[in-house]
């Protein structure tokens, strides 16, 4: 391609609402323009590395044995009411009326949609198993939406959905697309992580999440030093720690402690660490009386760890100042699990503690030299409440953790049969008898994958694109071409075998000097660069730069293609 | 492909609410599944079908030098608000708010979105000509959504949009698309016809409809017989008819003619050709007058062309009773131009008339043996108000005019200003002065392609695909495999060998007899089958059958593939 057909809409200026480094190299380097708040054109450069990303992506679910559908985009209210999804949903699910004022809402998701065909088209076990897929544009209309793509109200998915007799057959299935996925990630050329998941509110037991490690990644990952755990934070579990409490050696102090809240604040006042303050939160029960939950001070606490322990209300609400004050007689800051009425439920690493700090439930006092069974009794109710930090031992027993931050971009579910049951998509099994079916599901991100490349491969002067990704692989930069008409020959020449070696290669035959083309091609990231100029033809060398490196190389041209051709393979 | 892994979903069955061979069809082969009214599931049979639409497409499109973008499907209103469009359109617009109450609609076509883009990134003449197109869902809210996806809410469509410094690169461009079009209908191996288009609400002046023929097209398309113009029927014209009027032979009587108000019931009760019948039609005239509009018995009006007329009301509207009663001083059935206070616009070929008859504007009345400027003055204006009918001489000159029924399928507009004007889309021209581009826009019904193609080819029997959309190009079935292990061994070896060959073959390994086998090959359209039995192993020969011929052939084995080659080049 030739930059005089394929213009670039490269542009100087970052726009004021981009926040992170792919948003505004997505915008620079013009591979989208904004329409509306999360709404966004891909221009030409852009859809050609999306292009990328859904062709690896379906070719990997083609091995893999699915069935590409199209759903509409378009979903009938009835289907979600039959799931309950519909009232639960919240205003992220964009909903509309026809002419007729039935209602439709815009999918996020299609596993209403799925499971109506599935209940239509599947009849025996002998059809089973079946993976259907799409990639298809879904809707989501985010409250905030930001960091371009990544995090827009209408974006391109990847989605799957299988389809089995058995929760054996799942597994096999899950195992397959597990495999797929690793397949698909590796030939985009990109650092990532499948980890343990939680599974949030789509439901089911087992899920991985795939993420593409970045600094500027929203989630935060734990892995073990040693092994491959990897896990989502909100999953990491955090060990009973091992060894026994250390002794009293302090004895029960009651002191005042003035205008100091906060575990920074009390530690300071005291010269002691934070991990020997006790932190003490006052949440709601699962039945509206108040529960109160201790974290060592320099814990925090794991909301979604929370919300699965019995008797801790879901979602995690914190008691207001009122309530805290009628359940301990003091304002939070000074509360502690000192002749507290109501359930008191310790982390872990909590039991361990010895002559700590904590509230004394009287507004500007808290005890010193604080020690279980000797001042007070044992916690009612000892849970995995925190989420993990680094140097935790890995809960696969080997290493200890290391926490990585990361992008989420694809996640595999084993639903199990809660989209099958409430729909009623039964089969005949082989017994003769009706059977509800076990369903999984499967998502990428494809737009997103897009920013997030990005976001884990760039520099000061653009983006690096991973070689499978590249919009192209190779610049073709000539010197001045328009001043000489030899150069002029050999450089549409020179494009010419670049093309018939099948190679991507984007000639850039615009009248303008080498250093503004040049910085152009490192903006768009296209990952080798060829340089020729007059000096080139006189001395049969040619200039190449691959997008990593830091120093051109001379090369003799006869050498060049078969040079491209290893760099490429 | 083999059946065991890429399941046909074909049904016995035709849906209620399907009207025409190509959605029957599109039910029974399994190529789509309605999720609710004018809302379908493409399964992966019909998505292949799709795919290939698409590709073709796509390709000429690149090869026109046109550019790949994609667009959202959700519109601010505020652009639409801009062109006007917002409140023109009518409910066929699907209008939704997002969380924040702000308007948006579903795009049925994307003039707003690309003019928005182009305004703010082409600046210069330099940058022109310039072609974006994507291929992309779209939504229109019918009132009475049919025919499965040929009239759905939501459909594929590859939509093109050129922005010009001049008419002439205007007219460049139109060339290049339109040759770009005839190429894409003629790699899918479909009988077609770009026809000269009335472009309605979309504006502008030079337009051109491609139509797939087929007998239940809703669209009537003229042709002449001897050159290439095709129009479409709202739009051919209808010439002044040749030669002088004929003299008048019979005197003026005014006839009792009670309970006769039809041309038909008029010429019945005459015993005369309904040619020899004038047709007087009362309708809105431009600011709230009536109008009378006089037709030859035996021609129908063309609203389009009336409603183009200086003087009548857009759109046209009929008189009611009462108001036809006090401008005619009778009811409809007994109207005509004698003594008429309201302005009379005739039809080219009623100054021609001679010896007619008309109504009398007395109820139960008609005139006989009427004469123009004998009896009554000619009309007040003449004009082309008629559909034109078989045999009329063609507008070009050449030949005359034949009628067929097609289904539409591409739109290619000469659209000049109206967005661009309205959305002020400027650019700096060689002066250095604003000046507003002028703006081609292409569109093609990628989903519907596949129904038309149907439409056109299929018989008793199910589809028969073209080549190039055919979703495999051989259907490979072994007789009773499943008892003969050398017939299978045989059998997936020359499965090895077409795909081997680069042919796209559907193995049939499913355990069904023959006759179940063939009949779900030939209703869903494989151009060519071929059986391998155990007497093929003995004998050597090998059955194959086109699906457009009545008989099978027999092959020696060796030949085959040589000879599917010769078939499928």
């Amino acid at each position: 391609m030739r930059t005089s057909q394929f213009p670039l809409n490269t542009v100087k200026e970052t726009p004021s609402d981009a926040e992170i480094a792919s948003h505004k190299l997505m915008i620079r380097a013009g591979l989208i323009r904004k329409l509306a708040a999360g709404l966004y054109t891909w221009l030409p450069l852009g859809l050609r590395v999306m292009r990328k990303v859904e062709k690896i992506t379906r070719e990997e679910m083609e091995k893999a044995g699915a069935l590409e559908v199209l759903m509409p985009a378009l979903q009938p209210a009835e289907l979600w009411q039959e799931t309950g999804r519909w009232e639960q949903y919240g205003p992220e699910l964009a909903r509309l009326q026809d002419r007729h004022q039935r209602d439709f809402c815009l999918g996020p998701t299609h596993e209403e949609i799925i499971t109506d065909l599935a209940r239509h088209e599947i009849k025996s076990y002998k059809q089973l198993p079946i993976i259907y897929y799409q990639i298809q544009t879904k809707f989501r209309d985010e409250i905030r939406p930001r960091f371009g793509v990544m995090r827009s109200r209408e974006f391109v998915m990847k989605d799957a959905y299988s389809f089995h007799l058995d929760q054996e057959s799942l597994q096999e299935t899950y195992q397959v697309m597990y495999q797929a996925y690793s397949n698909i990630f590796n030939r985009f050329g990109l650092q990532y992580r499948a980890v343990i998941a939680d599974s949030g509110s789509i439901g089911g037991a087992v899920s991985h999440e795939f993420h593409v490690l970045a600094e500027s990644g929203e989630d935060a990952i734990a892995f073990s030093t040693k092994s491959d755990y990897a896990a989502n934070i909100e999953k990491a579990e955090a060990l009973m720690p091992e060894g026994d409490r250390g002794p009293a050696t302090e004895s029960l102090n009651l002191v005042d402690t003035p205008d100091q809240h906060s575990i920074d604040e009390v530690s300071a006042f005291f010269g002691i660490a934070k991990s020997s303050c006790l932190k003490t939160l006052i949440v709601k029960g699962e039945e509206d009386e108040l529960v109160a939950l201790l974290l060592r001070g320099d814990h925090e606490l794991n909301a979604i760890k929370a919300e699965k322990v019995f008797g801790i209300a879901a979602p995690l609400q914190l008691a207001d100042e009122e309530q805290v004050l009628s359940a301990c007689n003091a304002k939070p800051g000074s509360v502690g699990p000192f002749g507290l009425k109501i359930k008191i439920i310790a982390d872990r690493s909590v039991v361990l503690m010895s002559d700590f700090v904590c509230g004394a439930n009287q507004d500007g006092k808290h005890y010193r030299g604080v020690n279980w069974q000797r001042d007070i009794p044992l916690p009612d109710q000892i849970e995995d409440l925190r989420l993990v930090v680094e140097g935790d031992p890995s809960p696969d027993g080997e290493g200890t953790i290391t926490i990585a931050r990361g992008i989420e971009v694809g996640h595999i579910f084993q639903l199990g049969m809660k989209y099958s049951s409430a729909m009623k998509a039964d089969i005949i099994n082989e017994g003769g008898k009706n059977q509800t079916m076990i369903m999984g599901c499967y998502g990428i991100g494809i737009s997103r994958i897009v920013a997030a490349a990005i976001e884990q491969n760039h520099d000061d002067n653009g983006i690096i694109w991973p070689a499978q990704l590249a919009p192209f692989q190779v610049a073709l930069c000539p010197m001045n071409m328009h001043k000489s008409e030899r150069l002029r020959v050999a450089a549409e020449k020179l494009y010419r075998e670049l093309l018939d070696a099948g190679i991507e290669v984007l000639f850039d035959d615009r009248k303008v000097r080498a250093g503004f083309m040049f910085s152009d091609m490192e903006l768009i990231g296209i990952p080798h660069r060829v340089v020729i100029g007059d000096r080139s033809l006189d001395s049969g060398m040619i200039e190449y730069r691959a997008r990593t490196a830091s120093e051109s190389q001379e090369l003799p041209m006869v050498e060049l293609i078969p040079f491209l051709l290893q760099q490429l393979s």
